[in-house]
């Protein structure tokens, strides 16, 4: 398999890199960039110094053309115009930006404040949240690779939504991320002295993830509800845990969230349900493409606290976008994902 | 003005002992401890070398009784057999322990685990969140210092439930705190390879400090209401940001939040509303005693996020503790705590 | 005193605000920028809301030449153009940029790569080092103050090299900074996520702190020589530790060099001898103006390990700053900055 | 290959499991314990779930001898009693604790303070500094994995040293590590409040792997030096940086340095010597097996400075532990730490 990346200097596609190299199936890696053409990739990123010695290449569709897969990591507002001409010219495409994820295009505009992605394409890519649409994944030419939040965020609440054991018009998702969510452009607010010992929510009410989430949960737990979600930087490099908050419905036990959960990814090797603990942490998963889902009820309030945390760089980006391409090429999902998660 | 620290060693005397070597009207302190009898401070703890030079002295009620103030910051269960000896012989108590804040005493052994105070003790303690009970505290024998997630719960909450303008119903509180909370005691979960990189949710709707804020809230909002309330450990030493969700009730608007705030706090030095902002971290209020809050409505929900941060070490213990000590003695409350947030 | 501050929205300007604001002697605080005129402070910094509440004055000759003393934290190359012309107008300038440090011009053109400040400025400037150069200081109407990594540095190494208790000739250093002394300016090497969990050194053998530690060796201990220093970088925001390592003179002990040390800061409550200890952390002077300092030899190798750590923006930059203004006005060097170290 | 870990919950027992989890030789994985007997190990590492689900088992002689190979990662003291009569009786033991890297058994319990290991198992045990040993690590039936610190500082000081290219008689080695080298037992020195935001040197001159840096400079370098040697906590989990220093021998230049580094370690994947830098950041390293190396030489002091990082629970324990197995077995040094490393 020959697999090109289209911004692969970001931290996506570093990522991406670090797993690729290892797959079994993938016999050529091209890195491409729009701007450090000729570069050699190792000179850029020490780390990768006998691993990666090669060259940055310039994006050119015939050259993309030629690939069995595209994958794209770039900001937003990048691939909505580079991707488009080659849908149906041959390689597979998985954008890891958020151009094609939501449908409706004036709901982009509104919310990235960017222009959308033309019509034609944002309807023809599939949403790649892996466990809950690999038959249209299988098939889909563009994939749209979800958002690390709404990854995190949809995995636990989709069973429990879809079989109404919550109450969704009253959900309240909390979300805190590492900082490598922001990518790998310094500013203010991602200098050290300022992120360092400094725990902040940001973009109060207003996340792009937001209708992100609220398409999924109709998409695929057929229910139209505004939710509230916000998020928040946490003082360290990865990780996403997502605290979120609903109404049990009336008579529904914890144990039958619990055994929800467990039916819906008793096949899906990266979906853990946790029970017997009264804690959780991002540790558990780090550097891997694992999300750990915990639930409790309280029978204080009859509300249930819902708990999940995955890598973001992993599961919320690269390891959920080579999931998609192994499902893709009928390959098992693991393949060049079966990594121990780091712990410390 | 002597005052007598019970409980030097744990982070909360070391605060203590930060801002009343620099208060103006303190003119002698001295440190009990129950085990290191003789040894030199400064010994243990280098940076107060030159500064807190003299020995850790053995807890006697006679020594006790002696002083102007007694601060005691000591775990749990063990100022409830201290105490109550103590109150009425002279000195002003001011605890920073949890023993008794719950008025209900049956609440604090099923939320505790241990042992409750005697029940006149506890009758007698006052309150000790400055902003909201100063008339108590002035006369007060023994306090009953606020803890820290309650302090940054309650600052945000209580004007805007009193005045009815959330619906206290659907409260949900999610609070999340540096790791100096867990206090000086090493453990696995303080550890730092353990808790580095890592953010993670202990104790999921168990914590003790539920019953404490919803105590207040009937206290001085007149509600009695169920709180939802979790708790996070963040990778970092100082600081708590609590994020609470609340439905706005019918027809009031985000600029009546705000207007209920600035009002309650006007001549409040230590509380700042924070507007025209669509962030806030934890690194406003580092090493000080303030308080910021941030109100928005999400139009989409009509539901109210609500955020506030404080440094856990001083406005969630000791320089609340001072506060209210100022308040005590009729000092202005700034007095010694009038330093700048350190930001970085 | 009116106080001017020149590059008040950088980390050495924060610094001074946070000193200042508490300074007795200081009446008015006022702040300058070159390009953010009329910007109300603490909007752009939140955490002065209400304490500092005043817009960036407009930099003026004729302005700054009103107030007592002025400040000036900028970037090296600027002050360097900005002081000359208002040496001897009246104000006390104290300078905690690079620009006047260096007596020999040629060799701050070569170690800073830029144009030199003017011959005689240069020349009528004296080294603010404190404890070593008080004298000169009360007198100086131009103070060049000492750089972070030499002041860690010089403090431990003067008396030593000046009694010639250890040899000049191999003195080895190494040098560890936090972050922040890489200022405010966002950048790939102070980017959070590419700094957080990683210790690297740069700079090797190339910083331009070397030219001044030399300098300051043959200034005030007669020594001429050339160094080893090297700096690194700390995933933490503040402190410098340096470990500083010499032939012991032969005959001469541990004991020896402790005594030389004590006897040396005796009278300077900065400065503090630690005995008894075999480790020293930079925490025990955290938001500080201690520099502590232990001292070691080997008896396998006869070598001296001399450590001392300073918190880099205070003792390192605005503290010592604060300082000399104390001494130029007669004060007590300890007014204003008379803080309990954070530890924690 | 069957493979016995003893000591499998502490950090390299977990590095371990990390990488033999995917090492294609391995069939079985058996974890010893010696006080845990039936727990099941994911219950304890919840990062393990589903992953190792298997129960912790009795460390009993009988058994371990059944193993291919058993990997004993224990605190020092323990295996020096275990492993003596499990030698020579089946399986190849490769200790992770310092008990037998120490050849002079006086030095041993001199530096550490315990009872040294027999005299005739220590005889038999082969240091396991792979570059350098592998000849005889193939044979070994003992292998003492050499320390984290002993491996930073080796690899690049070893080929300079045995030619000559720079004075052994003045080695400055200035080293730092992260913090998970204090492995997993909880205590002041490793709380997270005590030991985040603060940098410290510790065990001034009398660090363990002084006399096991040295006995390696003289086994493979011909050389007997004491040199100078201290280490340094750097508030991070992963990652050594060693800076070391000496002079460089009269008539050689920085280029003979380079080339001799590039020559000895040309066919050597894990060893990288990096040019063209002036930086170098242990995140380079983090979770892989690589060491990279940069060297410098001072013209203004003919001395070199010589920096190297590896992630100390990969090249400096588990990674080297099973890149000796591979060499025991007549594998490819990389199988199974192929790994790229994290960067971020």
């Amino acid at each position: 398999m020959n697999v090109g990346i289209v911004g692969a200097t970001g931290y996506g596609g570093l990522e991406l890199i670090r797993f690729l190299h290892n797959h079994p199936a993938v016999e050529q890696l091209a890195l491409f960039t729009s701007s450090e053409e000729g570069v050699l990739f190792s000179s850029k990123f020490g780390h990768l110094m006998t691993i990666v010695d090669r060259p940055l290449q310039k994006i050119e569709e015939d050259t993309l053309a030629e690939f069995d897969v595209v994958f794209t990591s770039t900001p937003s507002g990048v691939t909505s115009k580079l991707l488009p001409s080659l849908v149906n010219t041959g390689p597979k495409l998985i954008d890891l930006s958020g151009d094609f994820r939501l449908k409706n295009l004036a709901s982009y505009e509104a919310w990235y404040g960017k222009k959308a992605a033309p019509f034609n394409a944002v309807q023809q890519s599939v949403y790649g949240l892996t466990e809950w649409n690999s038959e249209h994944i299988r098939q889909a030419t563009l994939i749209a690779n979800p958002g690390c939040y709404p990854t995190a965020v949809l995995l636990p609440l989709l069973p429990l939504v879809k079989e109404r054991l919550i109450d969704p018009s009253f959900l309240v998702i909390d979300a805190k991320s590492g900082i490598s969510g922001a990518g790998n452009k310094p500013s203010q607010t991602t200098h050290f002295s300022e992120t360092n010992e400094n725990f902040s929510i940001y973009k109060v009410n207003t996340h792009q993830h937001i209708p992100e989430i609220e398409q999924a949960l109709s998409m695929f737990a057929h229910v139209e509800t505004s939710i509230t979600f916000n998020t928040h930087l946490v003082p360290m490099t990865r990780g996403i845990l997502a605290t979120s908050y609903a109404p049990v419905t009336a008579g529904v036990t914890e144990a039958q969230l619990v055994a929800c959960l467990q039916e819906t990814y008793d096949k899906h090797p990266f979906v853990r349900i946790v029970t017997g603990a009264t804690s959780l942490g991002t540790n558990r998963v780090k550097g891997s493409n694992y999300c750990d889902i915990l639930v409790k009820v309280d029978a204080r309030t009859n509300r249930a606290t819902i708990v999940s945390v995955i890598d973001n760089l992993v599961k919320g980006a690269a390891g959920q976008a080579i999931q998609n391409m192994n499902v893709q090429f009928d390959l098992p999902q693991t393949t060049g994902l079966d990594v121990v998660p780091f712990f410390i």
